[in-house]
């Protein structure tokens, strides 16, 4: 199918239903699926949405468009889960379907309200007939039965500083008062800010202009600011589409960053940064988007979008795209940001095996020769050793993900996935690399699902991410080293 | 909207993709849906089909209209589970698209064959321009990757003995040999029967003429013919639509039984029975069309549609209807039928709970007073006593679904929906019994799940299944009696 302007904007109704029947089919039956992540139900899923906790479960929704892998009329989709593991389809909440939405649905975030509602606030896209956008920010309740009603007009209309870059809206409550943070483009010098604004009721908002958080340039956009606390700190993260890699390296073609504050005043909006510059939010391929949120318990968890903007993947000819992260807790320790698995993480595991280091055979040490394509791998990796980690490898290790690490003098961690089946995104590079402390064990949690690889190194210090487009019978497991590797491991296969 | 013929036979392609999304929703959102049953992901489910055992995994499909709670233009809906369980969709795999099926892809079986592919037999429903009827038994294949391929032409036409009720193919391989077992309305006598279709290769198929099973007639038709072995023994399963209540007891509006036979011959059809006429499979309120099959561990397995064809139920009006029943394990025993939960059903569990009766207040003990609306209850009622159990009930047991039971010389069991919320198919009564042994213990395992209760009777001797549409908030679990119950009992909240 060609997708002109005229086909991704055209109304649901537009669309026949047989198409969207066999295109969730399409989407269930790839080989390619996730089965313990969110993946959209059909067509293209981005941004996480309204990461909350209210009427007892945690609520996310998903930027959707239904009917293939492009970035068309966008709705969010909803899903509930008691744990933040197991999660259910309520299907679509918000659908663009009002003057101010006309466009799309697009990102926002969620709000418990002592009325017993959850608040959502989201950016409404609209074009006029000469295809120029206005983004309005709006607002919608939704109640306990999952009912959407949302409010007659616009809470905040684009200052006259900002261009049409403006959106993302993070609701959050702070000292008895609601604040809203928004990505904004600057209209004049047009590089990438922080809009806050403040509201006692989430009826009338007041405009406190940018946040003073930086004074380095952040690129021409931020998207999909985010504030939350993090042991007390607050911890800013965000996407600054166009950064300067001097400011800040990256690979990936927009970086999701995060920069922790000593403190933070929202009134008169100002973040003392704790860190030079912003850092990397994952070290891995596809990352972007990134919401989190303080549940009842203190706790702050973080979703992502599994995706970048403007990027295609091979599930595209399946007519579906991406998915979100698994949700990670999220501590400062040391002045650093750590990224942990949930606990209810645990509850997918299935019989657990020791792993033994077979004989070596040549420069190899096989593990598993069918490992499955959802599991979870533990290992512990000895200090002063060099070697590959071959993950979804064909039996002769010639195609397969890669980790290759060093934990010597010169200590790293390289994810490889430019033998990893499909290629994906390859201009901006098949490898990702972080160092590791010298000379110290490295401890690595592999969560494989179908085409998604996440890796929490050394207790979640770093996350390194990857969606791979390996054959699913592509299943080895094994190290490749000059010495037989010293390390111990575990492997669960996970349930679906 | 109302239900014309046009509407309900529209092709797929004539429903809009917003109304369809939206029914999803509705149907995702209900306060009586059911969270660890199949039910539909939109419109009406009915009969469960191809229920079976292929590329290492379980399948069943649901026969779905996508668009309303009505019997409109029918589909196969595809299910996979590793455990029975855990279930996960598919989407459509059969849809109505060819001259033979284009007015429903109905009913029918699968078998793994030795190619690699799953071999579904169905009936195609043909109607002419005089909406004249025409039943095709059809063929279609799955690969492993659940793509279908449909065969040219129907592998059966109706024979002349027959009237336009000829349908729910059920194929099997027994004795190096593929039967058909097909339900019939005999065209002169307007009685129910079965036939029997043999054949080497799956494409020419060879009409043996009604299975001689009984010498009583089975009413006006007989619906979705099921041939298990049970421990080596034979029980046909089967939907005798207008059975005399002399040959057998029933009260629902068509039953669903089963005969034990000594032996089966399939060539030159003939079962001899064990039991002097066919027993109800299921003692509650809902169940048909009930599809079993022998797993490659030899083990019998049931899963059946809890509704009923001519039937309203109250989440019509929320655009849905239907689920279909946890799957149960057969066993003979004492040459009678028992029904057991799958051994997965414990993976639900959660944190189990002893129950300890409550001080006696009045003639009232209370076991729970927020019982959720996913759990199992465990109970064992000591003998020679009398009562009445309510689940799902108001604070002031006003409202509720009601077991009352005797265990004392005219011992029974009866369910009662009469004041559990909204009223169902009442024409048909709002109770059900059973007898029990007199003086005995009676052990019950009760399942509930949203608006569907399953209870396991001593053992599995019994199922009583019922719909019910209590308000969710009405939790409450209790006792009421004359004198204290003496019983053991254990709680479970269940997983969704």
């Amino acid at each position: 199918m060609k997708w002109t302007t005229e086909k991704r904007y055209q109304n649901y109704d537009n669309w026949d239903a047989a198409t969207l029947l066999q295109l969730q089919a399409q989407a269930a039956n790839s080989p390619y699926q996730m089965h313990y992540h969110i993946r959209p139900q059909s067509g293209l899923l981005n941004d996480p949405n309204g990461f909350s906790y209210y009427n007892g479960e945690f609520h996310v929704f998903y930027q959707n468009f239904p009917f293939g892998p492009v970035h068309g009329l966008k709705s969010w989709f909803h899903m509930t889960s008691p744990d933040l593991v197991h999660w259910e389809n309520k299907g679509l909440a918000l659908i663009p379907d009002t003057v101010y939405d006309s466009h799309g649905a697009y990102s926002g975030s969620a709000l418990p309200l002592p009325s017993g509602d959850l608040f959502l606030m989201y950016t409404g896209n609209h074009r006029d007939a000469d295809w120029i956008r206005t983004p309005y920010q709006l607002g919608a309740l939704m109640d306990s039965k999952g009912n959407v009603t949302k409010l007659d007009h616009p809470l905040i209309m684009p200052p006259d500083y900002v261009s049409e870059h403006f959106r993302d809206p993070q609701v959050i409550r702070y000292n008895d008062t609601y604040y809203a943070l928004l990505g904004a483009q600057d209209q004049e010098t047009k590089t990438g800010h922080i809009v806050v604004y403040k509201s006692r009721d989430l009826k009338q908002w007041q405009d406190l202009g940018y946040l003073d958080f930086t004074e380095q340039e952040m690129g021409y956009m931020i998207e999909c600011p985010n504030l939350v606390f993090v042991n007390d700190q607050p911890v800013l993260i965000f996407c600054p589409q166009g950064l300067d890699k001097n400011i800040a390296s990256y690979d990936n073609i927009y970086p999701n960053m995060y920069l922790i504050g000593e403190d933070i005043r929202l009134n008169g909006p100002k973040m003392t940064p704790a860190q030079p510059q912003p850092l990397n939010l994952d070290d891995g391929f596809d990352v972007y988007a990134s919401q989190a949120f303080n549940a009842p318990d203190g706790k702050a968890y973080l979703i992502s979008w599994v995706g970048l903007p403007d990027t295609t993947y091979p599930t595209d000819s399946e007519g579906w795209a991406n998915c979100l992260s698994q949700v990670k807790e999220l501590e400062l320790r040391d002045g650093h940001l750590y990224q942990h698995p949930v606990v209810a993480m645990g509850s997918l595991r299935q019989q657990g095996t020791l792993l033994r280091p077979e004989r070596r055979v040549n420069d190899r040490q096989q593990l598993l020769d069918q490992s499955g394509n959802q599991y979870e791998l533990r290992l512990t990796l000895r200090k002063n050793q060099h070697g590959s980690l071959h993950l979804a490898a064909s039996a002769d290790l010639s195609q397969g993900l890669r980790l290759d690490f060093n934990t010597g003098a010169d200590a790293s961690l390289t994810l490889d996935r430019g033998q990893a089946g499909l290629a994906v995104a390859t201009d901006y590079g098949t490898t990702r690399t972080i160092t590791l402390p010298a000379h110290r064990d490295c401890q690595l949690d592999i969560f494989i699902d179908g085409s998604l690889c996440e890796v929490f190194v050394n207790d979640g210090h770093n996350v390194m991410t990857a969606r791979f487009f390996a054959d699913p019978s592509h299943q080895t497991v094994a190290f490749v080293a000059e010495q037989a590797i010293d390390f111990t491991g575990t492997y669960w296969p996970l349930k679906k």
